[in-house]
């Protein structure tokens, strides 16, 4: 721990994501993550050093709020989304072994971890202090991974790690917004001095509009902070987590919905939080119908009144990855 | 210096790169680098850990090989690549000083820091052992540089370093191939053994038809290695440098001719080295005629054999970039 670090009040509401698909090398289709009992789930959280709070499901998934964010389990696919200090990676080797054991998924399709650059890097757990190590724990369980990093490595940038295999080829796509300087009014309706409940806050803050019909687990922290899972059919699902405290507010949002164009969609996320800066990723593979939606984004130059500021894509096997990096002028 | 470093012969061939564009505040057109005297230029020069070797020119642009590689002087345009240990970014200070003092201008439109990653980083001067390093050191004289890493940072990448302002605006663009395991056999002509000086090695290579009609500056190093500047017309020129050795084998070609696709010139010149592995930047601002370019190569998941790993763009506010990385298949 360095020295001053937890003096002021601080919370590291940027994640780290990993998502992991699974397979069987003998193409058993009986085969289902979901299988696995919760007891094994809660095992591999408190490596992680966080808890389940709350859980929803559908004939797809189950979905987990956790006290740092949130788990989906579908049939093939794990995803794990942690903020504050929380410990990701030391969740992987668990994973893979709980998987193999209890639910007979021998071989590993594809691995996404992603974040954010940490607004306070030296604040976390020394493992995921710099990318560089995290690298270096995850070359340790996957033999062909790739690292990049998008954006300006000197400012704010976002960090993955993924396979270097054939990868998923079945339709999937990703969008994430990671938005902080949040607008302060908006922040406070995820206060329980403003909201009573995640219910309450939902509905006041529009995210129950941001795409309707999907059917939501919501959590309102005490005194303040804020999480839901949305599920959809199909293993479609949206989250949201909310740090609103002035001073270090963050806000993501992450869907796997499938658009041909995500412009409406970020235009309504982008209305409900009002952020000062946002990151916008989107992956999608070339089964997908997102998967020329970059073309809609490439030209823009401005998305709602605010700047682009920095644009990259990355081409790989099966997916394009689009990175952009939005401010809203200082008036 | 790391214990053993030396005690295996090797030679670092991947080079620093620094393009400066500069202008002048009142709009003085009469300003010319070239008025620089030469002394000037020596003395920077000695900084950095080079000497040079020889001179050439045309009516826009000087052109100097260098003991490790090039240095081209235009106008308000100064490039200075270099390889081996040299200490290039030391130049960058004393550089804005003697153009301020000597010539005038008084002002830095853009630049431009680049390099491939070290193959054997431990070995290189304090200042260049880690690209974050030499951005904390490029920060001190530039205000609002972004630092961007392309490829994969647990394997081969490039880095580059510009300014985060409107950059220059008339047509610029510049293509690089770095390459490296190269065919033995063509390496060989690029030793003493084989060629008995340049201009031989510039003839049995092919060089001199990879672009027809330059102004061709070439030098075969004792007992082997080689560089070249070639001049054009405009300020154009292209410029090339081997290390032939075995082991540790590296071609870096250069240029900043515009063309609308560059496909035929990337061929030429895999034909001319045939490396094992080798990495494509292609840089071209909007006023340029390969503004367009990358979008002949953007859907190429194969060129002359080879095998794209990685493709990324970036979007800057005048420059588009691309970069892609591909390999040889091994037979």
């Amino acid at each position: 721990m360095m020295a001053g670090a937890g003096d002021e009040p601080f919370f590291e509401g940027t994640e780290k994501l990993l998502e992991v698909w699974f397979s069987s090398t003998i193409g058993d289709d009986s085969l289902d993550l979901r299988d696995i009992d919760r007891g094994h789930w809660e095992t591999l959280l408190r490596l992680v050093k966080c808890t389940i709070i709350s859980m929803s499901r559908n004939e797809s998934m189950d979905a987990y709020v956790l006290s740092e964010s949130s788990m989906f389990v579908t049939k093939d696919r794990f995803i794990l989304k942690t903020c504050g200090k929380t410990t990701l990676l030391l969740a992987i080797k668990p994973l893979l072994e709980i998987v193999q054991k209890y639910c007979g998924f021998d071989d590993v399709k594809d691995v996404f971890y992603s974040r954010k650059k940490f607004m306070k890097p030296d604040q976390q757990d020394r493992i995921h202090r710099n990318f560089e190590d995290e690298v270096l724990h995850l070359e340790e369980m996957f033999e062909t991974g790739s690292a990049y990093s998008l954006g300006r490595i000197n400012r704010d940038c976002w960090y993955l790690y993924t396979l270097d295999g054939e990868g998923v080829t079945k339709p999937d796509q990703t969008i994430e917004l990671l938005m902080w300087d949040l607008c302060r009014k908006k922040m406070e309706i995820f206060t329980t001095d403003v909201s009573k409940d995640g219910r309450d806050a939902t509905k006041k803050s529009g995210i129950c509009n941001i795409i309707p019909g999907v059917q939501i687990d919501d959590y309102l922290f005490e005194p303040c902070g804020y999480s839901m899972n949305g599920l959809l059919p199909e293993g479609k699902y949206i989250t949201i987590h909310i740090t609103p405290e002035p001073g270090y507010s963050y806000v993501s949002f992450e869907s796997n919905v499938p658009q041909e164009s995500y412009n409406e969609l970020i235009n309504r996320v982008l209305d409900t939080f009002r952020p000062g800066k946002f990151l916008l990723t989107i992956f999608a593979n070339k089964a997908s119908i997102a998967r020329e939606s970059h073309k809609g984004i490439e030209d823009k130059r401005t998305i709602n009144n605010y700047n682009r500021q920095d644009h990259q894509t990355c081409v790989f096997k099966e997916y394009h990855l689009t990175y952009s990096y939005f401010t809203r002028p200082v008036i």
